[in-house]
């Protein structure tokens, strides 16, 4: 439920933004898989804050300790627990405003919610909660690499400049390489500098700006998803929507497709090397809810980061009055290449779920 | 699980296209809501099939059987069972290619899965089944209209045709009837006149169009919503995904977020009336995964109806060989006027959910 | 939830007793079973009303329809629903008495819980349900036959007549004629005899008896159950719990272990033919919540009929008065007897269920 | 799933015996709990090893350490996550019969499932893990208590030796002290001697005893419990069978109930205060699945413990050879008396579950 992700691989996850700690439980993990604090960190270390210009300067080391769940280098099959100690937490900034609602935050619906909130450094709904995602996430990655899965998101479009997306034929790993080479974590080099620049210059004045996000994944195996309720479709739109920030998520051509005809929307079936695939992939690699064998394609979109430093009118929440905000700190002015990594990582566990419901990836790999 | 939606108030659909029958059972709905035939029948009746030129010449009633659930005209507490029969299925179409994949359907991951598949008019991977979701989702739009909650979806776009948005503020009951006035179920009349022949054109042309519904949904307290995994927003993404066709999903300005800066999109909180609302609403009534007392507005993007008369290159999947294909029959041309009560019911199963999840809606109404 | 048993392999059943029908959806059957209406129809038969003078009169065919999930005789993966029509319901009786709390019935709890109740049989709470959970587990009882997973249950004890555990290493197919041969479904034809004197005794009396039912699962493979939470004696536990009546559960040894010391409770390990196994079976079978290739023991303790015809002190639930009840009408003297294939239904479902979950049965059969 | 206990008060556990550490996660429970490290160590310590001569000699503190979910002294919605950091484990023991399959434990059966194990002290299906039942469940206990509900268990015979059933009338708070008195945890003094000595001896023996936990609980009110799978008495019977070491479950009068007669066994209704309730519990405090109001009574029997001195016949799982076993080392002789805190918290899980699944406790308590 609530902070739970998954049925078969799940995560449960916790944590306050300036709690003592964040952490999570990652249960269904098959027995036998080889699995470090590495691994894990690997994928920490891309989400990280305070690694460049662009993104928050708060110092977080971000070590995972595993606490369970592997014995001799190992899973086991038993519940493995990952814990990150908040070591950066500064309330100061917050106890002054912690009456008031940030606009685009979520401190007013969660006051609604629950009567009351951790409103330091935005407690529970801080997206620093994403790191458990990654830590866990981590784990799912290493697990559908085992049968040849392979995730690769980017940022195709930050302020408005767009990324030209790369051939999905070339070598993953020199995609990953150029993407992770700059900053805003983009695979088009000269549009990559003129976002950079885009972020710093909404830094400098005190706002913010979003982006698109475009993930592949390659070596799904036609036949994952379960008609009708958890279609491969939903649960991966539920799993991105559940980011913070995210307002909107297309598979394959997406809104493109409601302009099309049919025969130009269809995909023509062929046949290559004795196998059935597609002549092209509007279907972005999921037709009727199940994987269809093809690259499955995704993009999401995210908002601008809702604290900024520039005044806005907002309402004091105990006092019920009106009121202005403006809020100093250390901010993303564009969350987009950090929610790469979150992106990568949701979009594993939808896939290591669906591979173990569907018996692709058996329970034991021993 | 797979053909459950809902974790409180949820359905369980079944049934093929071509089968007996197809039906859902409602379980978790409230002792004590007043019920009849009629309230499913409503509802129904707008996704009937046969109502006019745009839509498919399947001639169903589609009425609603109910055998269980409610005593003396009212709930109580336990399933509601719905059943439909089928009474026009007419099969001899689907014999002759019925190892032939539909470019753009699903019997090529549904065969890829299980391994065989009831081929007739597409079986259970058919939009009929949606009819089921209907009946269920009747239940849950009566359930919320006792705590002032309704939900109005539209056809916003077809075949690029843009219709201008109603206004919020205006009468529900007016705005519906203007809706259901013409057969596209637009609220732009002129718009409308256009979008029925561009329908029309493609009929004619053995092709197919697609869409965008735009749905709002008005009256929802600030509270539902379960952060991280379960995000008001997430499930309906969920939701909507699920139904056949859709490739997008919008909360909000969506896509159009990702281009703005955080000042512009940002929506300021404000006092009115001494309750807590703000100026835009940007968010489309959503924050931090939890509503914040706006309209909840959404859009999803439907892909044109794979099945089409014109000839299109696939593969025979018996014979593993390349062949072509072209489907006579009767299909809709375009699925975006009978998807308009579809996207209803679908938001209002996961609103009743939230709401009961919340205890917004008691479990007993009595 | 509520009305839905299993996660993987999973039933959803709905009716009432006087209603027009009960049935239920089985949903997560692996595609390729042979099933035809005979499989149910078979289990069905077993429980049906009225077929010997220690069961209700009540004349009910009990004919189940399939209306979905089977194509050329066979489940393709689909949601199977199941219809029985009630035909012989006599709501007459139940009409003076509807504001009566009758004593040991549920009218009490389920009238506070929901605020109503549908009064007509016991409505909801009826036993008449457990039709549904037979016809259901007819299907588990064929797919577990495909992996030689084979469950024989009996009356054990009635009315405290005690019968001989027939040899666990005899013919399964001549211990089910047995069984079947006598009306209290006993493998010990003696006690049997008793068994039948004692209920048609209490049934002269207008007063009913109990009993314990003993099921045993062969065939089962080390490694079934999900520790800690869904270990399979917890499963099976709550499935067995839920039959109507049942107070107690037991699993190998039971509350007689609870006397032993541990140097004779322990079931030592031996190797046989290569295979693992032990040479007693106190732990009936389950180590640890995960089965260990023994033969799977349980009995389940019954109430007696709590419907009797002897006068009552009871209380009037609309007036808030006491008054007597006495319920004429026809009820079972014993539900033993017909609670045995509830009880295999019950068992098989959750086998079915954790043999999916654990991989031992795939998705697809074919 | 698996290692998740609840739906709306749910705790996920993790940790092995000899790993790092041990906890869980808390989620669902409600905003506005007052809540300290101090109400969840009461617990522990009930529960902790090393306290008296008939119990494991094992030294843990087992200080639980409150990491997310508690702000200002209260819970705010978000999950509660514990750790429980292990000190005193010494595998040293273990090394020499990691391959050895100690007869009544759980080595055979998980190996069989995930191809591996932590053999290091039982690792994960050690009964070390019901710390953090102990640890969850006490959070539970302090929900359920602001509304008046509490429960209280005790060794109700252990080796044989009854107990004396305590008045249901007394004050819980004295009854409560009279366990507390004696280190079996019996609220009948004399026989608690008496099961100390007959602990002590098989002790001495190097051999074990087991016995039977009753519970009950008072202030339910009527109206909890979901029919029909998840039935209250389900539910629980669910939750126990869970605890290491339990073989039966009984609800009421259990198993007696099959040897009476209906008129015997139903609980007539009655008027007192206004309120109906029952002159008799042979029902133990449930109809049909839902609580009457009446005290829930629950009594488990759990099997001498596993782990004994005594040399048994068992099978080396490596070598696949018959040999010989002798465990040395600190164990329990008997499990019941701390598995006493145990069964209340697994009552107390199940509790708080329905009572928020039914509303009766509100998901904010501000």
């Amino acid at each position: 439920m609530s902070n739970t992700f998954g049925t078969f691989f799940r995560i449960t996850t916790w944590g306050e933004s300036h709690g003592p700690a964040i952490g999570c439980v990652v249960d269904g993990c098959p027995s036998g898989l080889k699995l470090s604090a590495e691994d894990i960190q690997r994928e920490l270390d891309r989400r990280r804050p305070g690694t460049s210009d662009v993104v928050t300067q708060r110092k977080e080391a971000d070590k995972a300790e595993i606490l369970s769940g592997i014995h001799e280098g190992r899973t086991i099959g038993t519940p493995i627990s990952l814990l990150i100690r908040n070591n950066d937490a500064d309330s100061s900034k917050y106890e002054e405003i912690k009456n008031l609602l940030r606009p685009g935050q979520a401190e007013y619906t969660w006051r609604e919610k629950y009567g009351t909130i951790d409103w330091r450094g935005g407690g529970r709904a801080s997206a620093r909660e994403t790191a458990t995602r990654v830590a866990g996430g981590a784990i799912a990655i290493k697990l559908l690499r085992t049968r040849g899965i392979e995730i690769i998101a980017y940022s195709k479009e930050i302020a408005g400049i767009v990324a030209d997306t790369p051939s999905r034929n070339g070598s993953l790993e020199k995609m990953r390489k150029t993407i992770e080479s700059n900053p805003v974590r983009s695979p088009d080099t000269q549009a990559a500098k003129e976002m950079e620049h885009a972020i710093l210059t909404a830094k400098k004045e005190k706002d913010s700006v979003g982006g698109i996000i475009e993930a592949t994944v390659y070596g799904v195996p036609p036949g994952l998803g379960e008609p009708l309720s958890d279609k491969l479709n939903a649960d991966l739109a539920k799993a991105l929507m559940s980011i913070p920030g995210v307002k909107g998520i297309e598979i394959g051509a997406g809104f493109e497709l409601a302009r099309m005809r049919g025969s130009e929307a269809n995909d023509p079936f062929t046949i290559n090397n004795e196998r059935i695939h597609t002549t092209t992939n509007n279907a972005g690699g999921i037709l009727g809810g199940i994987s269809n064998g093809m690259p499955i394609i995704l993009r999401l979109a995210i908002k601008p980061t809702a604290t900024i430093g520039i005044l806005q009118k907002t309402v004091d929440y105990a006092k019920k009055k009106e009121t202005d905000i403006a809020v100093s700190g250390r901010h993303d002015p564009c969350i987009v290449p950090r929610a790469v990594p979150v992106a990568e990582a949701m979009i594993a566990l939808v896939l290591a779920d669906h591979s173990l419901m569907s018996g692709y990836i058996p329970r034991k790999l021993i």
